[in-house]
């Protein structure tokens, strides 16, 4: 079988993680090209190449050279959120699937340039966000679409990650997280929480996002954490921070549900995603990792009772997906989703199918960091999102084209 | 020592139940009057008064007759939302202290109403918000004051509460909430989780709620509930519900912390106030009862491990209220908040002091929920939470009168 010839650009921590991944489990992928903007970064994704295949790859710092590459298939970004869509519109243009790592938007604008890119050029672009993979949400989309929970009228979903050690220490791991929490205020992280939600509701597929309102807290975190740990980040001293600790981002659908989104990376707390759907006739809830299902005998003032009941739906309702493959993906690490969206992704091009998260899919998750962005600015009035499928939504005929990966 | 004479007006199932509160555990405090507009209710809160103390209380189904009796010093009001203002606005006018349940107001100048009452009568009124008094609710607002979580940035809660069977079983029981469900859009019940929080932000005594923005999701659970039990409702049969199954409230303070709240009571899941306090050193998370405290070494990666910590953080920072009457509070049911938020009232009627939980308390708490009707009906537009205090929450003296129950 004819190998998959790929170009990454980014080498920094999380591309040499999925480039680690890559070459350890994507047995019919080649890593043709690394690139990254430092020299260093471009060389030790080159050299890990190397040493695990014997063969070298290109190694540039220009990106370009990598989009043009006649020879590769796909590119897969990895690089600083700003770049994401310049570099996917313009792989587009070259006829090479996207694999775009995630991240928001910085204008509306943007989020159009890649729908138009695809419409004009046909090529697939995928968002690879490795969550809607995650064991428990294909297991709750599975759960869902059995109609363990009736109809879905409410999700919520949260960034619940402490990164202020990585945030603070940006200057020195080069970091591109540190100037956006210092200049900008918004939910900059939206796509971990919402594209497993946005699988669930159908969004882009028979519903869609229709509007948002977006509210800061006031920036206390970093600020507090920076001031107590001087000696380690000297540079930073006197530094003010525009991003709120929390934003909350409420979004409501076409349908009437709504999604609650909360973005929480500079207060001290354990990882979250905050995973949970409700519906009318049960719920599923990440934080207590419990399904509770309608009952007249229920011990509803008992909620410890349920605690920790998810393993035994995750059981019952595996996912086909991690059935099969759960060992494996979960070798690779990232709790298993890693593996599971670039699988996705590799399948996609091999077969010339679209991607199970595609395009619209893409810019609409996208397009909710700059729309939030603008409703804080504004005192959180609600802004319009987009129907980036042009009214194509209501009928879209997004049928599995017989992807393993797909996500139905 | 003089025993406080108080008139109770409406003994619904609330009502009855407060009613038989006082008169098991509230020593001090003799039952004049109780008051219901069905003559039946009204009866059985004067048999259960004769009962206990052998004495027949005035017994009336007109409240104005209760509240112009000179010899009462309070008036108690448990009756159906629509009524508690006009009631509370005119004991203040006949000078009787005001102690109201819960509930939100219906317009906002309802809500002027009150503090004009109380500033042209000096009459304290009180929301009787027995959630303020709970023991995880005065432990948190213990570490909060101890400086245990730094800086308080956000803060969340809800009332998650299945009230399907009530609310459809409103005709019967002649509850109010059969009829704010079906003609109503709204945060219809702030308080519970409100009032906690509000203490914790100091509202109205150096901080006061700016704004807020309100999106409610589609109404599916009673119709649902009411179509799978029909046999239970015939006559709700084709009942449609404008209430939405949860609605989602973000509200700013003049500090630049945030409050989220959550209305949730028509779909299946476990009760709970959802109480989240976020802080820059440390957070308190109700839903998995769990104290995470800012530490390098924490397990973030393993939330787990703090489930159910809550125990061993409420012993340590136990509310002295919870200490010294905890037991005793716990006999009266109702988690003891009930006894607590009585005696508090009681000793201030008694000690003729303002009340812990004032009127601009109450006016504000109560203000949400217009507040969010409007901001729903307009597609969730931020709308402005009025400074009830008139410029006074910035330098407002509320020192503790010296009062035990005082909520400091």
């Amino acid at each position: 079988m004819k190998k998959i010839k790929v170009g990454c650009i980014g080498m920094g921590c999380r591309g040499i993680g999925m480039l680690t991944t890559i070459l350890n489990m994507c047995e019919n992928v080649d890593v043709s090209a690394v690139c990254d903007l430092y020299e260093d970064r471009a060389a030790e994704g080159g050299k890990l190449v190397e040493e695990k295949t014997g063969k070298k790859p290109l190694v540039t710092c220009c990106a370009d050279e990598v989009i043009k590459m006649d020879t590769i298939d796909a590119i897969l970004i990895f690089s600083a959120w700003e770049s994401h869509i310049d570099l996917a519109v313009s792989a587009m243009e070259h006829g090479k699937y996207v694999g775009t790592e995630v991240g928001g938007a910085y204008t509306l604008r943007d989020c159009f340039k890649l729908t138009e890119a695809y419409e004009r050029t046909g090529v697939p672009c995928m968002m690879l966000e490795n969550c809607c993979y995650g064991q428990t949400e294909l297991a709750v989309l599975n759960m869902v679409r059995k109609g363990l929970f009736g109809e879905t009228v409410h999700c919520s979903g949260g960034y619940h990650h402490d990164l202020r050690d990585e945030i603070a220490g940006g200057i020195a791991n080069r970091h591109y997280r540190l100037r956006n929490y210092r200049y900008r205020n918004c939910e900059n992280y939206p796509t971990h929480e919402l594209g497993p939600i946005a699988k669930v509701l159908n969004i882009n597929r028979g519903n869609r996002m229709i509007s948002l309102t977006s509210t800061a807290s006031r920036a206390r975190g970093l600020e507090t954490y920076i001031k107590e740990n001087a000696e380690k980040y000297p540079e930073l001293d006197g530094f003010k921070f525009k991003q709120g600790d929390i934003v909350t981002t409420v979004i409501t659908c076409a349908d009437g549900s709504t999604i609650t989104l909360t973005l929480d990376t500079t207060l001290p707390r354990t990882y979250s995603r905050g995973f949970t759907i409700r519906g009318t006739k049960g719920s599923y809830f990440e934080d207590t990792d419990s399904v509770f299902l309608d009952d007249p005998n229920a011990d509803h003032f008992n909620a410890k009772k349920y605690w920790g009941n998810g393993d035994k739906y995750r059981e019952k309702y595996n996912h086909p997906l991690w059935e099969k493959y759960g060992d494996k993906a979960k070798e690779a690490g990232h709790d298993g989703m890693d593996y599971m969206v670039l699988s996705a992704f590799f399948e996609a091009v091999e077969k010339g199918t679209n991607t199970p998260i595609d395009v619209y899919d893409t810019a609409s998750w996208m397009s909710i960091t700059p729309l939030s962005e603008d409703s804080i600015a504004n005192g959180s009035i609600p802004v319009a999102i987009p129907d980036f499928t042009g009214g194509r939504w209501i009928m879209r005929n997004d049928e599995n084209p017989g992807n393993e990966f797909w996500l139905d």
